[in-house]
C-alpha cells in the first residue's frame, strides 16, 4: 500500500479535474435536451402547451443550480488533496455516476410533478437522487482523510468541520427522503431549502499556522 | 467579506473557464440533435421533407452563431477578472444556465416558426430566451465591478464603455421582446439584426498608462 | 487594423483549441445517439432489426473518422497560427458549425441508404455536408494568411502546398456532390476513398532555415 | 519515418488526453440519456414502471464504471508514452470510437435484458461491444511499442507484463462473447466479474535502475 506515499503529479490532478469538469459540464447542460419541444395540433395553443412544461422549467432550474453548486464545490475542495490512488479515482467515478444520474430524476419530476397520482414517487426518486451524489462526496472525503490524500496543513478542526457538515448533509437528504413517503411538498421544500442554502459561500480552509 | 481580497488562483480561473467553455461546447454541439430526421412514407419525398425543415436550419445557424459570441466575450473578458468569490461563481453558472436553456427555445423556433397560428409564441420564446443570457452577463459584470473584481488597471472611461453596451444589448433584447407582441417578423429581424452586430469586432480593452 | 499585430496570448490559443476539442469531442461522440435503440415486437428477431441497422453503423463509421481526421488536422495546423483576431475567431466558429452539422446527415444517411427511393437525396445531403467543414476550413485558411496570423518562419512552398491541398479537397468533394446528382454509390465512393487518404500523414511543417 | 524520432510537444500529449478525456466524459455522460422517462397512463403506476426499467439500471451502472475504468487506465498509461506519430493519433481515434460506441449497447441492454426471447442477442451485442475497445487498447499499444514510442527508461518485464495483460483482456472478453452464444446470463457474470476485477488497482509502472 505504498502508493498513497505519492504526490500528486501536477498533471494527474488536472486530468482528474478536467475529467469531472467534463462530466459535470455535460450533465448539467443535458438537463435541457430532455424537455421535449410540445407538439401542438390545430386547435391548440403552443402557449398554454408551453406553459404545462412549468413543472420542467422548474426541476431544470433545481437541479442546474444543484449541479453547480456540487462543480463549485468540488472545485475549491479538490485542491485540499495533495496525494491521490486508484480506489480514490474510483470513488471519484462513483461520486460522478450520482452526478450523471440526475437528467433522469430531474426529467421525471418535470413530467410528474402536477400529475396527482404520480407525484410522490417521481418526488422519492428524486430526493433519492439528490442524496446519492451527498453520499459518494461524503465517501470520496472520508476515504481521502483515512488514507492521507489531504493536504496535512490543513487545521485538524477544519477537517472536523467538513466531515460534520457533508454528515449533516447526508442526514437531512436522507430526511427528505423519508418524509416523501409522508409529503411530497414537504420533501421538496426541503429540497429546495437545501439548494438555497448551499448557495450560500462554504467555509473558507483554514490551514495550521 | 475578506473573501474579495483574493487573488485569483491561476488554477482556479483555468477551471472556471474550462467548465464554461464545456457549457458553451456542449450546448452549441447539442442544437443539432434538437432536428430530427424527417421519417418519410412511401409516396414521399426525403428532398422536400428536408426542405420544409428550413425554419430549423436557420434557427441552429442563429443560436450557434449567438452562442458562440457569447463564447468568444466571455473568453475575451474573462482575462479582465483578476480575483473571483463564491457569489460570482453562482453568477456564472446563472448566466450559463441562460445558455444551456438555448437549444429549446432554437427547437420551438424550428418547429413553429412557418405554423402561422404558433409563429407569434415561438418567437415571443425565443427573444425572452436571449435576453436570459444578456441579463445574466450583465449580473456577472456588474457584481465583479461592485466588489472590485476587475483588474484595476482597466481605464475607468473603457469600464464605463463596457457597462453601457451591456445594459443598451438588454435594453435591445427588451424590446425586441416587446416588439414580438406586435409582429414577430419585426422582433426576429432585430435579433438577427443584433447578431450580425455582434459579429464585429468588440472594442479592445484600454488600461491607465 | 493594428490587431493582427498582437502576438497570441498563450493561454487565449489554449481556449480556442479546448472549445475547439470539445466541439470535436461532442460531434463526434453524439453520432450514437442519432442511432435509435430498435423496437421489436412478439414474432420479430432482435438480431435481424440490429442487422438491418448496418447502414446507421457505416454511417456512423464514416462520419466518426472523418471527425477524428480533422480534429487531428485542427490538432497539427492550429500551432502554426501564432497570433489571432476577432475575425479568425468567428471563422472558427463557423467551420466548427460545419463539424457540429455532421450528425444530423450522418443519421439521414443511415436511416435511408438502405431506401432506394430516397438514397440519391440522403448521399446529396451527406456530400454538401462533408463539402462545408472543407470550405469553413479553407476560409481559416486563407483568411489566416491574408492577414499574417501564421508563422512567418514557415517556408513559402509549404503554405502554398497546404493552399493548394485545401483546395483540392474543396474540389473533390464538391465533385463528389456533383457526382451524386449521377449515381449515389460512385459518390459515395469518392467520399470513403477520400477518408481513407485522409488517414495517411499530413506532410510535416517545414520552416525556413 | 523520421516521424517517430520526434519527442512528444507536451502541448500535443495534453491535446490528445484533452480529447480523449472529452470522449470519455461525454460517452459516460450520454449513457443515462438513453434510459427513457416511462410513460404511464391513467390506471398504471410509475413506481412499477420505474422499477421495470431496472435492467437499464444495471446497464448504466456497469458501462459507466466500464467507460470509467478505462478512462483511469488511459490516464495512467498516457504518461508512458513520450512520442507520437499520424497512425498513433489515428488507433487513438479508433480506441475512442469503440469506446463512444459504448452507449448503443448498453441501451439496448436496458431494453432486452429482460425480455426472454430477445435477451441472448442484447447481451451477445454486449459483449461484443465490450470487446472492441480491449481490441483498440491492444493495438495503441502495440503499435506504440513497435514504433518506440513508448518511454525507454520502463523496465522490459513490465512492458511485457502489460502486453500479456492486454492480450489476456482480449482472451477474456472474446471467451464472453463465446460463450453468450450457450447462455447469456453465463456470458453477463464473466463481464461483470472482468469489470469487478479491473476495479482493482493496476500493477504501477517499474523503470530501469
Amino acid at each position: 500500500m505504498a502508493q498513497t506515499e505519492d504526490h500528486l503529479h501536477p498533471n494527474e490532478t488536472q486530468r482528474i479535474e478536467a475529467f469531472s469538469d467534463g462530466v459535470f459540464a455535460i450533465a448539467i447542460t443535458l438537463l435541457i435536451i430532455e424537455i421535449g419541444v410540445p407538439h401542438v395540433g390545430g386547435g391548440e395553443s403552443l402557449a398554454s402547451a408551453l406553459g404545462d412544461l412549468w413543472p420542467s422549467y422548474g426541476a431544470y432550474v433545481l437541479s442546474f443550480v444543484m449541479i453547480g453548486i456540487y462543480w463549485a464545490n468540488h472545485h475549491s475542495f479538490f485542491r485540499l488533496f495533495v496525494r491521490t490512488d486508484h480506489y480514490f479515482l474510483m470513488l471519484n467515478v462513483l461520486f460522478l455516476m450520482a452526478i450523471a444520474f440526475l437528467p433522469f430524476p430531474t426529467a421525471v419530476l418535470g413530467e410528474y410533478l402536477d400529475d396527482s397520482a404520480q407525484r410522490d414517487i417521481a418526488v422519492r426518486l428524486y430526493a433519492f437522487a439528490l442524496l446519492l451524489p451527498a453520499v459518494g462526496w461524503l465517501l470520496v472525503w472520508l476515504y481521502a482523510n483515512a488514507r492521507g490524500l489531504v493536504d496535512e496543513r490543513l487545521a485538524p478542526d477544519y477537517i472536523r468541520f467538513l466531515t460534520a457538515q457533508y454528515l449533516l448533509s447526508n442526514a437531512l437528504y436522507a430526511g427528505a427522503l423519508l418524509l416523501s413517503f409522508l409529503n411530497a411538498w414537504i420533501a421538496l421544500t426541503i429540497v429546495v431549502g437545501l439548494t438555497l442554502l448551499y448557495l450560500l459561500p462554504p467555509r473558507r480552509p483554514r490551514f495550521i499556522q
